[in-house]
Parts: structure tokens; C-alpha cells; sequence
């Protein structure tokens, strides 16, 4: 019986040519894993197609809710955010599908693990540091940093040569990465930072602000200790609501980010995401925390958030860090439930109101009047020592210029 | 000869019932100072109410210059935002205010300083440790937390028992600070975080994005060192830039902000800020740092920003802490040169292309093909390397599991 | 029947003081509670003396092991040293005093809480943000901030005119704060920081360096998840544990720091302070964590604990901030178990080597040879990736400058 | 004509066996340099073998001055401490190492640097970034990670088949690394985190505290913003200086770090540091910050040392992120001026008393007494104000439990 690699599998061209491509260098069976993050649409036909190429066995694996669960939610939880602008939809679905591929690498008996990113991208890294906390015995096989194809072109070629299917073309060529959380595109125009995005063409998710509809739409959304849970009022599974929550946010133009970002391999790219659902999501949460955390735990928390998504970004997401800062976020979240109103417009999320029993907003307190908690004298004694240090310095210093 | 105190005058009924209190509570002669920070319009006919009131002095004193140069660009450079959303309009103006009143009161030879701001604000922190900092042998007088006038009314009867001119009513009572970085509304329905705005009758600086044109605006930004210094190729002095940018910001409904914040006294409040020019200008130089700043300085200089915003916020701006951060922030912005075009469009600031003669974008670099700078192949050992902690903790876990 | 207010009582002069005080001053039954936090040798004939002074009931409440257990191993966990220096023995101990004043009051119904801290140091703020987050309801008296007693001889003058019994008054009178965890000692010819500590007479844990031993101790601590269970291999209670490594780092001269040190309140005070056995199990501690923790989570780590000794020494233990911090840790803590030899030799603590079932440390990564783990090429790869920002800057840097 | 090759050269065997690997396997003429970072002794005769085993040319380049003001200053000055323990003697030296490297190449024109590091090390690192960052173009040959040599026996064989000298063998088969600041050892016993260094045999710049005299040295530093001036009041050259105290220092047992530390390259390991004079520059140095610092700034200066620290460590000197965080550095120290007792004893720097025309202590503050600046009541304001978030949680958590 020969040994076992498990391929991760999308049913494009460039993963439909490492099948027949594997087969010819390596003596293994290939086993196709195909994992749904939401992407479901691009599955069709694809067990198909995978046997049609030579695999011995195909696996579709439905991961959506777990995606949801176990990685979107601490992240939203998290309010991590990559260099200002990426909700990291790429990155945070290449760590459950590196934990997929391995859970059935290890079912298999599996020796290796094959993946299709080339060697010049962020997701070579999330995978192969995934496997190798995961299950650092698997040996992995990256063809784009083995073979010596190197273009589009000759991969059909290659397929068109053993006369082997060719997946359907794309009618364009910007490269893209989608799933539930989002969808990525690089490419043609964006290569210059010069260039505007040709959101007409480009736009898979929703439309512009200005293709948007002249009248806004309002939500509200319910949140118990961090996790949204109600849309509206109706209590929704995680996966639809995000589903409906992307329909609401494409369809007013809301989540589309222009970025031109650090890869962890060193150069900088340039990007368009879509992330409709995540935005809205991301948004409501932080008008949650607006007032619900005090004063020290949002400010501590902004910057566990910035390293929180370096993890994320740069593949960690199984180590002890990760861990352990999400167990500072989940500590943070036991009073972030409540409502938030919120207004979708033409790309604007736009806060209506938000109410949560954890509120520490009181509008007694924070009116102009002196009540039980708060002495408008007491603010003399608080300035005098606040500003103790500063005055110390400047007569010190005045002393010094005598 | 009487001792002299120099009172922050605006003009408006706190700062005019102080005139008389001071007079009638202490033996000083009150030189009133008006501080235009921007907020022109208000300044009319001012130094004859003054006068009319019974200082014995007014200043008006333009700083506007000062005031971007000094503080706002500064400010911008840093990228310093305050609870992930307040540009710090009322907060960057305080530390220019207090320097100016300040050197005013060392001019004259003042023994104290006297300012209208309430018990329970930021804005007597802002000042006094202010004060503290440039002149700590100057005295504070601080009224509100002195006197037992708790209202409006109050104020009002005050003047009209010692038949003095009342300053004009407004027509709302929303509680406003405005200079020309932004303008800031407080009270009525925002006293309930559960409401919406009622942003028709709230907005001064523009309209809200529903009311904007259906046509967007497109502007070109220019930059060096972190400075804007044109605006469609024009080259103008910081505030008339401004001025425009808030003209065109305001008309396309951007910067409004809505956030329950965390005051330094310890409470939350609620405030509406408008930020028109501002939100530009900071998304303008964030646009060129994504393109210019490498991946460490970028996230580095994320954490500085969060601690610039608390130093602006709590009134430090005269500290040691802040030139040190400053120091770095200036240093980073040697390359921050260039040009940004971006779309005003309802309420959106949308990127349409950045351009640096230090760009660190390199389209060979981030696309497909190998290069000279780049091989494929060399992802094998950095992702080997990068990724070793992770396996080695991995297999020496499953060690101790045998 | 009397409304009730507590008071946190030592027995020493300043606490008894208020006693009589309060019943002049108050109608109030005074209960007093003393808190054996580990100076156990001031409590013999305590309760006495307090009923002899007026108090209508006393509690002596032994907390030592709680003390240990739910405020010093998290801290010992979380790596908090107070700038740069300071083991935070009286901070962390206000913690578990507050906590059991409140207690106290709570069960007997007491509408007040009454403290001896004067009003310039760090002390009262950690009793008070104690109260403040257990029981807001409670009403705090600080004398020191009320009355107009300002000196030791006032307060005698004050207990001798009442014909009440003067508390033995101790030979110095350095000031001094004393728990299991660490004694301080402030005043006298520490007052100039230009002066060195007069060792000989301050020291009451042990010894300085030179007096120790020519010979050294040598000890192998165990610690299971962070925490410290045996010491020479026998398995100890934590306040057993404690006072076993006071006694052989006293004796060698181990632990004393001498700081000028920011208080919360805005002035530099200057003191010494010992903390021998605290000192020995930070230290072991700190080699575990070498040994067993990876790269980002130490680094990470050394950020989490400035922060947390900030919160210590500010008082803010009762926090969301705190809470979620030490979430933080805990998660970290999971692999720090093993062992460590310590020489103890005259002031220092020897790392005389450590062992782990969780050691990352392998011999065969380390050493010069390559194997299955490492392969010296993949360093080729590696620095080239590593490098790659460096590189394009400096190559655009030249291209600029011709 | 040849192209040239600039060999990092320091006379030791593995350097000498690069020379003619380099003119067997390259059409280069090689350059020899050795850099004289404070290793003088190690110099001797160098010139001559170098020219006897072929080299063209030899430099000696002595840097000990630049080292010191251009690397070790800032470097104090930020005080970065890699992993709680390390003075990054190595790291620190490898910067003006590789800018020596590449003047040299520039001013000969050579095509390549060749360095004698192993792949497994963070050397090769340090070497290579400061290369690319300064001299993109020049290739970098590592012949650690090209040919097949694998051991020192290996390395003598090559070099007696062909004739050539083998460089004096050391006695023991540490692997070390030498400049002014520190010395680094490796390897032996060293390799088994659970055995005590062989203090007696391995130590070189001075001894262990056990060996050291019973009698003190009691020593004053002099510092001018944040620069070690003078030694005993009398000025000294930095390299002067250093050399003086590492005298002292070494005599009394002080600076010896055993460390199991992370290196960039992802494993572990173990060494013992000599760091004499370097560990009592860095005692004084944060002595004067405690005095002349204000809380905030040495707050964010203790997070700031973690990140020059990594940064150094990692080989990333020539950076815009570490220009910029010296530019946060340097502005804080414009007060880090002042005197500096210090008491060598045995393994301990002993504080003896600072003093500073900064000194932000004031005795009349700290003591107990009130005075103008400072008044005990207004500790009631601050605090109730401090504390209020607290309060205001507590309170409405008590509402949510009614």
C-alpha cells in the first residue's frame, strides 16, 4: 500500500495540476481535502473533478460553524484589525483549514501534506506553521517552490498535454481569496499604488457607495459577552447570520478596503477586501465596548488587539501567545452584551444607540450637576496631584536657572 | 497697583459672569484673553463686551498658525486617535490655550490664572497642568469649583441683578467647544447613549452623509515629512488647507463621530464630534505611511500613537514623555513625502492612489515571478526557521505524552 | 444600637490614636481588625490593648495563606517588578486588606471603614479603590487627611492627655511597613537620596552582603504551573515556603533594595526595602521561564508584567484590567513547572541549573550540528526573507539618490 | 584584475580556513579585515598570517572609540536588556562590524563580504541585515551553510593538507566571542540547562563572587545626559573607561549572566555572559533615572528598552525603527545627569547614593509634613476621582444583581 499526502484542494487550476503533478514525482496516494469556509458556491462538481484528475479519495469538510465559533468570534472579540484596515479574512480561515487538513491527515495515516501557495505569499506560512504546531512529524510539499512552472499559461499546458480537464477560466484575472468572513482581491490595476480600484468590475461582495441605494437600512444587533447573537431581535445560527449580515452590508456598499500592506515575507502588496458582515460586526462590538469597559481595560486592550492580529496575520495562530492574549480578551468580555442600533448607508455604518446592563455610563454622573459620587471640588485635590510631577519638573528646573 | 489675573475669555455667559465675580472676590485687576484657536465668528465685537464688563484689558491673541503648526501637525504625524475614534479637536486646542495664556501672564506679570471650565470636565486638566508645567508659581482659579452658580439661569440672573449685558442666547442648548481643527456638541438627547443624534438640527461644520451631493469630490493631497503642504497641487499655509479641507469635507458629510468616551475624571460621556478636514488629513498621511513606513515601524509606531492620544487627551502635553514621543514620531516621517488622491463621496474618504519617491512598493517584488531581490525557493528556510519554535514545542508535548 | 465603622488597626501608635478620636469625633462603635498578613510578632497582646483603648470589638484575622495564594503566587506568576526594583511586598498586601476590611464590615453591617495612611502616600489609594470596587456603599475616614494632628509627639501628647496607654515605642524611627512577603523602611538618612542606607542598623530580615557567610546555600526550588510547591524536594505550604526562603535569604544577605521610586501620588519618595524569600522565588521563577517559554510569549510577557506591577502598586487590584491580565498569565503559566538550583552566596541568587518536562531547550538544535530539525541552508532562506525590507530600502534609497 | 571579497577575519581557525576555501572556489582576491573591537590582544601577529595564507591584503581597523559612542552609549542610554538578563555584548558588536565590513568593501570596490558565522547562530543574521541595509548590492558568502566541513578536526585537516599553519589551539573548547563590552561562552558543560557552569575553568574577564576580595571598592560615576563621563571625578575616554571598570568589576565578581535564552533563528541555548564594566555602567545609569525621570516617561522608557533590545538582538541596527526609538531615547535623556556612588562587593553593585541638578526628589515633598505644594486633603479629591470607574462598576454591577 503506497503512503498518503493530502492535498488541499480548491478545485482551481492551480490545485487541479499539483494532482497529476504529485502522482508523477511522488509515490503517494493523493487525498483531496476540500474544506468550506464558505465558499460554497465554488464546490459544485468539484469530488468530480478531483477523481476525474486521479485522486484516490476526496474529502468536502463543512467547517462554517466552527470557523465562526472557534476563530471568527475571538477575533471580533479581539477587534484585531491588521495595520489599520485588514479584518483578516484570508488569515484567519487559513488556520481551521490547516487544522482540518491535518485532522485528516492524522485520520489517513497520511505522510505529507500539499498546499498551493506560491512562495511568495502570507499563506504558505499559516499553513506550514499550523501543520508544524499541529503535527510537526507531516512532511510538507509546496510545488510552487519546487516545480518550475511559472505561469498560468504553462499550468494549462501542463493539464492540456496529459489530457487532463482544465477548470473553467475566470473571465478576468485579479487573483482572489474568498470565504464567509471575505473576499480578497489582488492584481491587474491594483499593482500600481498609483492606480484606483476599478471597483466596477472588481466588487464580488456588494456594490460601491455610490452604486448603493439612496435610503439606509437600520439593524440592530444583540451581543452576549462578545458573541453577537440576535439580528433584529431573532436569534440567528453564527453562519447566517453573518450570511445576512454580508447580503445587508455588500448591498449598501460597506467593508471595502484599499490597502497597501506589509507581507510577513517581507515586501509590501496591494489589496482589495470585502469584508460587509465582518465590518458591521466589528463595529457594533466596539460600540459595545465604548460602554461597557472602563477606561484602562479598552486602552490595554487597543493594544493587545494590534498584536493579536499580528498572530493572526502572521500564521500563530496555534501557539502559546495566541492563547494566552485571547484569554486576556475573553476575560474582558464577560460585560460586552447589550444592543446596538446601527445605520448602513452608502458605506457608512453609522451608530444609532447602544444599551447593555453593563453600561458604566451614567448619565447623572456625566451631566453638568454635583450629586453622591461626584464633588466638583474633588477635582481640585485630583488636579493638584495629577499635575504634582509637572510642577516638581518646571520649579526644579526654574531653580536650576537661577 | 492691583495684582493682575488673566481670565480665558470667550466671550459667552460662563466666561462673562466671571468678570464680575472676580471683581467683587478678589482685589485683582482682570485682563480678559481671547483665544482664537479658529473659532473667528465669535470673536465680534468681543473685546467691547469685555471692556463693557469691567477688565481692564483684553487680548485677542491669533494663534491659529501656532496652533497647526505646533500641536495639529504634530498630531497628524503621530496618527494619535483617542478610543479608536476622537481626533482630539478640544484636547490638542487646551495645550495651545494654556502656553498662550500663559506667556500673556508672565507679560503682564499676572499672579493667576483664571479659566470658565466646569468640575467635572477635561478641560481644567487640560489647562492647569498646562499652567503647572510652563509658569507653577502662577495661582488657578477655577470658578466653577469655587462659586455656587450651578446653571445657566443662575449665570443669567447674576448679570441681570448687577445690570450687566447678557451675551447672546443660543438657540439650542447643546454643550459645544469649537475651534478650527473641529467642533464638539455635548447634552440633550446624547445624554442617553440608547438615542440617535439628531444630526439635522446638531451638525455646524457640513451635513450628515444623507444630506451630502450625489456626486463625489476628488482631491489630491500633498505631503512632505508627514506636513500637508498642497491641495490639488496648490501649495497653502496650514490653516487656510484646513479651511478648505473642512469646506469640502463638511459639504460631503465626512468626520462626524458619535462616541461614548472615558473622561479623565472618571466618568463616560457622550459627545457628536465634527472632524471634517481633519478625518482627511489624517487618512490622507495614513494612506502615504502604508506605503512608505516599513512593517516594524508601521506597527510600532501604532502603539506610540495610542499613548500620544492619552498624553493629548489627559492634558500632558507639556511633559517629557511627550517631546520623547514626539522625537520618535519625527523621526519616522523623513520618508512620509508624497502624494494621495481620495474620493469625498457621503460621508466616505475613498483612496484613489498614493505615489513616494520613497514608496516601498515594488510591483516586481509583490507579484508572481522570481526576481533578482526574490526566489521562491528561499520560503523553504525562511518558513523552516520562522516556524521552529512551533515544531519544536510540538514534538517535545508529544514526547511528554508517551 | 450605634451604626458601626471599622478600622484597620496594627496595634503601633498612629492607629491607636484614632481610636479614641473616633469615638470623639463620630458616634460610631468602633470595631478594629487587625490582619495578620505575616508580621505576626506585633499581634501578642493586641487584642487587649485595642479593648483597653475604647474599641467595642476586635477581629484578628489570619490571612497569610490567602494572601499567598491569591495575591502573591499571581504576582510571583506574572513577573511584576515595580520600576525596575520593587518586589511590591506592602502593594500587594494592601489588596488582601482591603478585601478583608470589607469582609469584616459586611458582616457586621458597619456604614464605615477608617484607615490610619497619611494623605501623602500610596497607601490610602490602595485601601480606598479597594472599598471603592467591593463595597461603594461604604464611607471611608482617613483622619490623617481630616484631623489636625501633624506629628509622632502630637499623637502622643494626644493618648497621654486622655490618660490612654502610649503603644512601646519602637528605638528608630525609620518608617516601616512589614508583611511575610517584605519589610520597607523609610525616613531618616534615606530622606537624601545622596546618602547611602545605613545597613547595619536599618536591616530587620537579615543581613547585608558583607555580613552573610563565606560559605554558600545551595537550594533546588519546585514549581508546578508557575506556583512554588517544594523546596529541597519536600513539599511545603505556601507561607511555610515563604518563611523558609526568608530566613536562608536573610541570612545571605539577599533581596534589598534600595530605590528612589514615582509614587501614585506624583512626588519621588526613597526607601529600602527586603525581600529575601520573594526575591529568591522571582528568580527561580524567572529561570523556568527561560527554559519553557518561546520567544514572543517571554517578550509578550515582559509588557504584561509592567503593566501588572503598575496595577499592584496603583491599588488597582480589584480591576476587569487586573482580572484579564492575569487570565493572561495563568495561560502562559501552564508549562512553567520543574526544577531550579539556586546557590545563595552573599547578595547573590546563582542560577546552578533548572530542568523541565516542558523544556523548548534541545541539546541537539542548539549545538553546532545539523539534523532533522535544522538544516544550516534553510538560513540562507531565512536572512534573505528577513532581510527583504532592509534590502528594497536601501535600493530605493539609491535610486533616489542618483 | 580580480574582483575582490572583503573576509571578515579574525585569526582564528575557522577564519583562517575560509581564506583558502575562498581562492579554491572563487575567482576573488581576498581582503582580510579584523575589526578591533576591543579584543587587542587577539591581535597580535594577525597581519602576518593572514598575508601567509594568501590573502592580498590585510586591514586592521581599530573601532573601540566608534563603538563606544555610536553603539554602546545609545545602547546604555535606552537600557535594553535582552531577555531580562542579557547586555547583548555579541549583538551590540556585530553592528559596527558590519559597517566596518562594508566601508571597507566600498572603498576597495569588492563585489562580496564573507563572513566566518554558522547557520545556526543570530550572528549571520546581524551580519547580513546590516549589509543589506547599508550595501544591497554586495553578496554576502557564508561558507558555514556552502561547504561540507562540519567539525574543527575537519577544519585542521583541511588546512595541513594544504600546508598551511593551523592557528594556536585554545586549551578548552568553549566557544566564545570577545569585545570590550563582554565576553560570550558556549558549549561543554554549558550545553545541559541543568548543569552549573564551571565557573572556575570558564571564566576570563574576572572571577566569581565566591573568588572575589572581602574588602569592597567603593566607586562614583559621573554622568552628562545620559553619557558615563568620569570615573572618581575624573574624566576618561569612554574606551578608558570601560576598560577601568571592567577591571574593577571583573575583580569583583560582578556581570556574570547564565542565561538559556531564544535565539532569531528559533531554538535555545545556554550561555554564560562576562559583562563587568557594562553591568556597572548600567546600574549607575538607572540610578539616575530613578532620580531624575518623571513616572510616565520611565514607564515608557522601560517598554521601549524591551523593543531596542530585540531589535539589537535581531540584527536590526541600521533601521528606521531603531533610529526612530533613539530619538524617543535621547530626548529623555537631556536630565540624565548627575553622580553615581556605587559599592562593588562580590558578585554586587550596591546603590551608595545619587545625586542630580534634575533630581526630581524633593525631600519636603516626600516627607510627611504638608507644605505649599502639596496638601493632605487634596489626596481626598484625587482619590475619589481616581477611584471612581471603580466605583461606578461597582455600583452598577450591585443594581444588576437587585
Amino acid at each position: 500500500m503506497k503512503e498518503k499526502v493530502v492535498l488541499a484542494y480548491s478545485g482551481g487550476l492551480d490545485t487541479s495540476v499539483i494532482i497529476p503533478w504529485l502522482k508523477e514525482n511522488y509515490d503517494y496516494d493523493v487525498i483531496a481535502v476540500c474544506i468550506n469556509v464558505g465558499q460554497d458556491a465554488e464546490l459544485e462538481g468539484l469530488e468530480e473533478r478531483a477523481l476525474s484528475m486521479g485522486v484516490s479519495k476526496v474529502y468536502v469538510e463543512n467547517v462554517k460553524d466552527e470557523f465562526m465559533r472557534e476563530y471568527v468570534f475571538p477575533m471580533i472579540q479581539s477587534g484585531a484589525i491588521y495595520e489599520s484596515k485588514y479584518y483578516l479574512g484570508t488569515s484567519i480561515a487559513r488556520a481551521v483549514i490547516a487544522k482540518t487538513l491535518v485532522n485528516v491527515a492524522l485520520k489517513e495515516g497520511a505522510v505529507a501534506i500539499c498546499h498551493g501557495c506560491t512562495g511568495k505569499g502570507n499563506d504558505q506560512i499559516r499553513f506550514e506553521l499550523g501543520i508544524a504546531a499541529l503535527a510537526p512529524h507531516l512532511k510538507v510539499i509546496a510545488p510552487w517552490r519546487i516545480w518550475d512552472i511559472s505561469s498560468r499559461e504553462e499550468e494549462i499546458e501542463y493539464l492540456e498535454k496529459r489530457g487532463l480537464p482544465v477548470p473553467m477560466k475566470k473571465e478576468d484575472s485579479y487573483s482572489r481569496d474568498r470565504n464567509m468572513w471575505h473576499i480578497s482581491h489582488e492584481g491587474l490595476e491594483l499593482e500600481d499604488p498609483w492606480n484606483a480600484p476599478n471597483y466596477e468590475t472588481l466588487l464580488k461582495l456588494g456594490v460601491s457607495p455610490e452604486q448603493a441605494p439612496d435610503k439606509a437600512t437600520t439593524i440592530t444587533l444583540t451581543f452576549n459577552q462578545g458573541i453577537p447573537t440576535h439580528l433584529n431581535g431573532e436569534a440567528m445560527e453564527p453562519s447566517a447570520l453573518l450570511e445576512k449580515l454580508n447580503e445587508l452590508g455588500g448591498a449598501n456598499g460597506i467593508g471595502i478596503e484599499d490597502i497597501v500592506e506589509n507581507r510577513v515575507v517581507g515586501m509590501k502588496s496591494r489589496g482589495v477586501y470585502e469584508t460587509p458582515g465582518g465590518t458591521i460586526l466589528y463595529k457594533a462590538h466596539e460600540e459595545l465596548e465604548h460602554l461597557t469597559l472602563d477606561r484602562e481595560t479598552y486602552r490595554y486592550k487597543q493594544e493587545i488587539a494590534l498584536e493579536f492580529a499580528d498572530l493572526i496575520y502572521n500564521g500563530k495562530w496555534f501557539t502559546p501567545l495566541r492563547e494566552a492574549l485571547q484569554a486576556f480578551v475573553t476575560s474582558t468580555q464577560q460585560v460586552v452584551t447589550g444592543e446596538v442600533k446601527l445605520k448602513l448607508y452608502k458605506g457608512n455604518v453609522i451608530p444609532q444607540g447602544s444599551s447593555s446592563p453593563f453600561s458604566l455610563y451614567s448619565e447623572a454622573l456625566a451631566s453638568f450637576t454635583t450629586g453622591d459620587l461626584y464633588n466638583h471640588k474633588d477635582a481640585d485635590g485630583f488636579i493638584r496631584l495629577y499635575g504634582l510631577p509637572l510642577r516638581v519638573r518646571a520649579l526644579k528646573a526654574a531653580e536650576n536657572h537661577k
